[in-house]
């Protein structure tokens, strides 16, 4: 039997860690911690980092490297190839390491709910027939990395917020009614294809890390600029994580002066 | 000058605080713990306990009764009385407590950014004048020790999620092409309005304390047993917090049979 603990770890800054996370990290019998590449480097090191901070006792870390996601095919065929991928190199991970069973511990970024798959690929493994037990430890996410660096509310009175994809907000615009929106997963500045009157944004990159970068205001004034500044990190690092938040004054829906 | 740092303490169990949470803490002159009359008298227990157990120096801590909210004013305009009645109750305090300035700390259920109103508060004292700073400690929500307890995903792959409230549920219904919506604020059940046929859902209460309650499954099913269990504990306790996520099966969308 495995008993598989998902931590999530926030975004980057180990004080983020919760003491539960911390925990669960130290009752593991084994760690896996995927490498994703040369290019993002930076976040195994991190990780790294955070198990060298917190693991005090008999804890084995192993790292296996992560298969690479086709990029040619189509998007949701893709991802669900790529997750059967993962499963089948969690299961021979698990088999060196893990042969009588014990406790495993992924460390998630941000929280396991949201927009990560490693849920989906434990599922995967029990479908398959292996017999495996899921904890989840919630973690701080991006999200509240974001609005806490700005020190600004998610929404506004009463309101409701849509969390989406770049790719979902470039495909169906801004959606009627809808004030708030959080847009994550977004490679192309999908803020960019958007009405921006009356639009404020609040962005941030490298959320709760050294190199974290905000940038904040209306958005036909800041838009140009967090594309550049995007562009420019992305090249400096290799990688970039971001996210941003978007809020229509509803005050103005209805001005056409704007 | 108030530094006023707004801490997220997770949802009651204080193992869901962050190290950065813990070190803001001990870094405070002053906590205020807000009394919400005796209803909630668990709730001042928990920020009680939580400052016993985690609290190591010299950080005074200090209670306050919170103004009651006119239940009987349209909802927008009396949260909007209720904030400036706050913000003057905070200035007596501060006044009283930190007359020199200092280091003033507020512990928020969940997370500092989700329908919480301590940054509108906030913001009223700074407009008035006061001069102050304001940090932000994140800390993990409700919707994640939903997703936590539940051990799900809150989005499906790609796909966004909708974060409301009850209100907003029962007066708009279920907008079109969002599959998932995660419901807040919710004292009357709205989810009992919505066609339930094709509707999972995945309710939580008390997340993260002692009393922790889940009730999961097709809506058709369990929504008079979340409907009765909601009614016994609230009688029980004198007060309720729940949540709930209900997805779409969206493969069923053109499916009549349902």
């Amino acid at each position: 039997m495995i008993d598989l603990h998902l931590i999530g770890i926030g975004t980057g800054n180990p004080d983020h860690l919760t003491r539960a996370a911390i925990v669960a990290m130290n009752a593991a019998d084994l760690i896996l911690l995927p490498r994703k590449g040369d290019a993002k480097s930076d976040l195994i090191d991190l990780r790294r980092g955070i198990c060298a901070e917190v693991l005090t006792g008999a804890t084995r870390v192993v790292e296996f490297d992560l298969p690479e996601r086709d990029t040619t095919a189509p998007y949701l065929r893709a991802v669900d190839q790529w997750h059967d991928a993962i499963a089948v190199v969690w299961s021979i991970q698990i088999a060196q390491h893990l042969p009588n069973g014990g406790r495993l511990a992924l460390l998630v970024w941000g929280d396991p709910s949201l927009y990560d798959s490693t849920l989906r690929i434990a599922d995967r493994l029990r479908t398959d027939g292996m017999a495996m037990t899921v904890t989840v430890e919630p973690g701080i996410t991006s999200l509240q990395a974001l609005t806490a660096a700005h020190a600004i509310p998610l929404n506004t009175v009463g309101a409701p917020v849509l969390v989406t994809t770049g790719r979902r907000l470039r495909a169906w615009g801004w959606p009627a009614d809808i004030g708030t929106i959080a847009v994550m997963l977004d490679g192309d500045c999908a803020f960019q294809t958007l009405d921006a009157a009356g639009v404020s944004i609040w962005w941030g990159a490298y959320l709760g890390m050294k190199d974290q970068m905000l940038i904040a205001g209306p958005l036909t004034v800041v838009a140009k600029r967090i594309v550049q500044t995007r562009a420019d990190l992305r090249e400096q690092h290799g990688w970039i994580m971001d996210i941003y938040l978007l809020r229509r004054d509803t005050s103005r829906r209805s001005d056409n002066s704007g």
